[in-house]
């Protein structure tokens, strides 16, 4: 008995779905979060995030480029079409920007019921310095036909996705591709773009959630119509019913997230503290406006206290904040803390919920326990 | 009402606890996943693997190490305790070692009943060359005490777990130690070691388990008997009934992987390829003896081929495979990869179950669907 596509495909890429209201984490959304990774949050100390500890999601695999073969097709819309080695793109005047990028997934395995896909509780971000050439610039050297709608960017990766094969692409509205930040980036952090990062060249569209920073880039085509692709038509949207067509996941909505302090239970990943005086520390981002404020409640939400922000590495870099907290009795403790943004936009204390889980950005909460110090008997 | 540390404790760090038959992955180990990851299959591909990609677990949180201030003490059964700076430790003749590492609990989240800790599917490992100093001429420089029993390693990692505080210790025999190629290591892959990594330095002995290679390394203390810390007597053992000792988790059983061929499903990672012939390639190490064979069944284990298995890197690194996969019938199938090395061990294909799901190596299973090409229409 042989089986059709049809047949083998429905039975091994299926729609979403959304788990039941007791439903532990499958071994399915386990083999997503065991490949990719969340930055662990005591890497928030760092300005930027060390490679290999920025957030990771590849959608299908990282596909192995060859430098010297590889090119960069720029095409569509454009007088003078090009195909650009990246010795040819690394001539060009490179340009570095500090960028936070945040996966429109984050914080999708807090929501109740849980929609099943890769399974980000908070720390799916990071900060990088990436260095590259203006997407503009280059768009124009090709000719660009400026009544062009949307610019679609085509990577390496290829896979299946709810039935539909596909190359990985994603399209940006005209006027954003022609920001003045929208970066092909070469580097990150000043060494040549890690393999799972996008090696040789990637796409990054400041203040836009990660799905828009199209990695392992090989072609970008500028078209007059709206692009209908499966990862911005049917993939990256919030909506309630599968049947709707949703709203578009575009920029990043804040947040604030704390170094959780004191030592942690390995199982648990609750904190232990001693009572006293703890410089609670975090970053803060948005992708809307500027973060203005950075709150931070030890009630579990009930008061809150402004805390410190600094100015960030520039417009799309996080901001460090700081606050004191003082403990004065032993005891278990929720410490929250929240963003609010130049917008307006502030954090929601409980998750509204959408059916794909995106643009989450519900205020994180972290278990602490504080003793009397000496706080516990070592054994070592 | 103030709670005492041991209420509290008892509360946020619990004894160790084997999941109910159909309990599915909780959050407190989708947690340790989230931060932790494996290395992605596809990585193979490479006969080191970057940093960013290797597999990493952190037992609590990456130390934030200042290398100026850092030393290295080298202490107990010495005659000549030291105190080393990082320039001190470069500054003796250098070795590198290209070492295969795995986790000791690499493939628990596969057992059933499944042991609740850090949930790894098969992912769990990854081959770096190591630089650094011979540990053997360290401890002689020091004038050590050749009746020395067991030396202990420390780390500046420090948490709770199963309700004991603890820095992160492990210890190895004394013949373990004065092994040639027991390295303390100050680079991966040419580039000082990333934070999580282990920066400044880390033990590195090859053919062990990830459990033994002791990162943010701060002192190395030589003693006169068996050490009892938590992490030699209760953590890493191999045991069915928590009250029994069991047996040490010490060096890594046989394994062979495969790269999945063909392209993933996003959701399920089942593999799509066409009915034709496919280059399977993979690689294979054992701690135990050199890998001698690897074998390959595409009939989920009722017949097996030898792939063509070449030489390591060097004595501790593993092995690339290959072999041919012919499939003329469009449809399902399950491919599995073993391997034996020269003390005769071979991988089990269905694995023994233990209490803590340590050093298991059950044979992989990657599902394939096959087609008749083309393969299927792309949207894109």
């Amino acid at each position: 008995m042989t089986a059709t596509a049809d047949e083998s495909m429905s039975q091994a890429s299926t729609r979403s779905r959304v788990a039941a209201p007791d439903e532990g984490i499958g071994l399915d959304e386990l083999a997503l979060a065991a490949r990719n990774h969340g930055m662990p949050l005591e890497a928030m100390r760092y300005d930027l995030t060390p490679a290999g500890l920025h957030y990771l999601l590849v959608h299908y695999d990282i596909p192995g480029i060859d430098a010297i073969s590889w090119r960069l097709h720029v095409d569509g819309m454009v007088a003078n079409p090009l195909s650009l080695s990246l010795d040819e793109i690394r001539a060009r005047p490179p340009v570095t920007i500090p960028v936070t990028i945040e996966c429109a997934g984050n914080g999708r395995a807090r929501l109740n019921p849980r929609p099943v896909s890769q399974p980000w509780l908070v720390e799916a971000v990071g900060t990088a310095a990436w260095t590259g050439i203006p997407l503009a610039q280059l768009l124009r050297a090709a000719g660009l036909d400026e009544s062009g709608v949307e610019v679609v960017f085509t990577g390496a990766d290829h896979g299946v996705e709810r039935g539909v094969e596909q190359d990985y692409q994603r399209a940006l509205p005209l006027a954003e591709a022609l920001r003045e930040d929208a970066l092909l980036a070469y580097e990150m952090n000043g060494q040549p773009l890690p393999v799972q990062h996008g090696f040789p060249l990637r796409l990054v569209i400041p203040g836009w959630y990660g799905m828009a920073q199209v990695k392992w880039l090989e072609r970008i085509t500028v078209q007059g119509e709206a692009f209908d692709g499966f990862q911005n038509s049917v993939a990256y949207r919030v909506k309630a019913e599968a049947e709707e067509p949703g709203e578009p996941v575009t920029r990043i909505r804040p947040r604030a997230l704390m170094i959780p302090p004191g030592h942690p239970d390995f199982m648990s990943r609750a904190r232990f503290v001693t009572v006293g005086t703890h410089d609670l520390v975090g970053r803060a981002w948005s992708g809307l406006a500027p973060v203005t404020k950075v709150e931070f409640s030890a009630d579990a939400g009930v008061t809150w206290q402004d805390a410190k922000l600094e100015p960030p590495l520039g417009r799309w870099a996080w901001c460090r904040w700081s606050a004191q907290w003082t403990v004065t009795e032993p005891g278990r403790y929720e410490l929250l803390a929240r963003a609010t943004d130049a917008s307006g936009a502030v954090q929601p204390v409980e998750q509204p919920w959408n059916l794909q889980g995106m643009a989450n950005n519900m205020t994180q909460r972290v278990t602490v326990i504080a003793f009397s110090p000496p706080i516990m008997t070592s054994r070592s």
